[in-house]
């Protein structure tokens, strides 16, 4: 079975995932970049840019980054992932932060509980709103994966859910030192989740910690 | 000055100093010992134990462990630390989970909003018990001191304070890789802290993660 894989997902040393007031001109709320300054500076990241952009760093963030999309033939994120609107999609022009030719070049399952139609993009990348359950939607998905392995993208109110339903095979979380004292929690009640898996860490001279968390066989 | 310090703090992934519902056989709640079983192989921790054990662990998790006592001349705890009641002090007869020669050698000031005579242990350690904002009990503590460094001992409540009132110069705390869920915080409401500390961080073979904070001058 295609394995269910989390990446470059960046908490605050306080838990947050996000800041607060997330809005068009600020994904991440209050936090600002602070979470992703880590990334931006690789190789992975800057290739990602919408006008792709050369160079980046190639070490021990890199190497990480870098996993994200191998062997990966679906995303699942939650809608506020995909924008900062809410409610009923109103402004059906709103195709997701990524541009015309998203990242992703995949299907992409965007969870939301306010349907839409299915979003066709350059270079591969679909999305499919889909309102359902962690366990259902993972089907949909596999569906649409060509056997290669699940993404779950993020935000933390997605990655609880499937951490929760315990469907979860290995995380990379990077720990990113700053404190942003409100926001979105990713952790709220998994007291144990150590006996699940092997967790490992590796600071990295940016300041970061990766860690990796492997389900327990 | 003399320094204001923390030392060996351990908090889980989620955040955690204590899990919930802290009593006589179970210092840290629920979370049971988990979140200091690093300390516990090390040389410094063996030697603590009441009959003091002889040998230990002497690897990277005891080069930070060692650190607490040194140019140390006073700590300051809240009552939580001190024991496991609440509300006035009915039983005096409670005297710390230290037995008759605590560990500290020091005067100890221990914050509590009900008052109790000093208490006179062997080996050199006394307790105060004192009711006082976080600048007011350090000034007493500094006269304590005799010069040297005051530690910040915890628990979650008393760091908090004495972070709040930015009156801590260097903070030793210790990630531990496992999640609780519930407890009593570390972080609370600390938005840009790094900005005031330049913080480190190393893994462990054991798997915990050494953290430093170093007040930016
Ligand atoms: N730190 C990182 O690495 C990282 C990574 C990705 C994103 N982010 C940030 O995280 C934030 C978004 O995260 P978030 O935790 O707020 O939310 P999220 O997980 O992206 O989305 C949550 C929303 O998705 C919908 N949804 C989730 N599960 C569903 C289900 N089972 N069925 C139907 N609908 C479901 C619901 O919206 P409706 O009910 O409105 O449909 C829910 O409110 C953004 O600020 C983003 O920039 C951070
Ligand atoms: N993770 C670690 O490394 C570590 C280290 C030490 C302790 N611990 C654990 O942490 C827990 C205790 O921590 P905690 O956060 O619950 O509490 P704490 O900081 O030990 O004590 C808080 C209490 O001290 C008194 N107090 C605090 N500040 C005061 C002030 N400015 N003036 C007067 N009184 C003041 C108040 O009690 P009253 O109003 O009742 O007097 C307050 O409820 C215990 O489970 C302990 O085992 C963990």
């Amino acid at each position: 079975m295609s394995s269910v894989r989390v990446h470059n997902f960046s908490v605050s040393l306080d838990g947050f995932a996000a800041g607060e007031g997330q809005q068009l001109d600020a994904p991440f709320g209050h936090a600002g970049m602070r979470l992703m300054e880590w990334a931006f500076g690789t190789r992975t990241f800057r290739a990602m840019e919408i006008h792709g952009e050369p160079g980046g760093s190639v070490g021990v963030d890199e190497a990480f980054a870098s996993a994200w999309n191998v062997d990966v033939g679906v995303e699942i994120m939650g809608r506020n992932k995909f924008g900062p609107y809410r409610g009923p999609w109103n402004d059906e022009e709103w195709k997701g932060w990524w541009g015309d030719d998203p990242v992703f070049h995949t299907p992409v399952v965007v969870l939301t509980h306010h349907s839409r139609p299915t979003l066709q993009m350059a270079g591969g990348t679909t999305f499919h709103f889909v309102d359902a359950e962690p366990s259902t939607a993972l089907e949909q998905a596999r569906e649409l994966a060509g056997g290669r392995d699940v993404r779950i993208g993020g935000g933390a109110d997605t990655i609880r859910q499937f951490l929760a339903a315990d469907l979860i095979d290995r995380m990379h979380i990077v720990l990113v030192p700053i404190l942003l004292g409100r926001g979105e929690r990713l952790w709220e009640g998994f007291d144990g989740l150590e006996d699940s898996f092997d967790i490992e860490a590796v600071p990295s001279p940016s300041g970061v910690i990766h860690l990796t968390f492997t389900r327990r066989s």
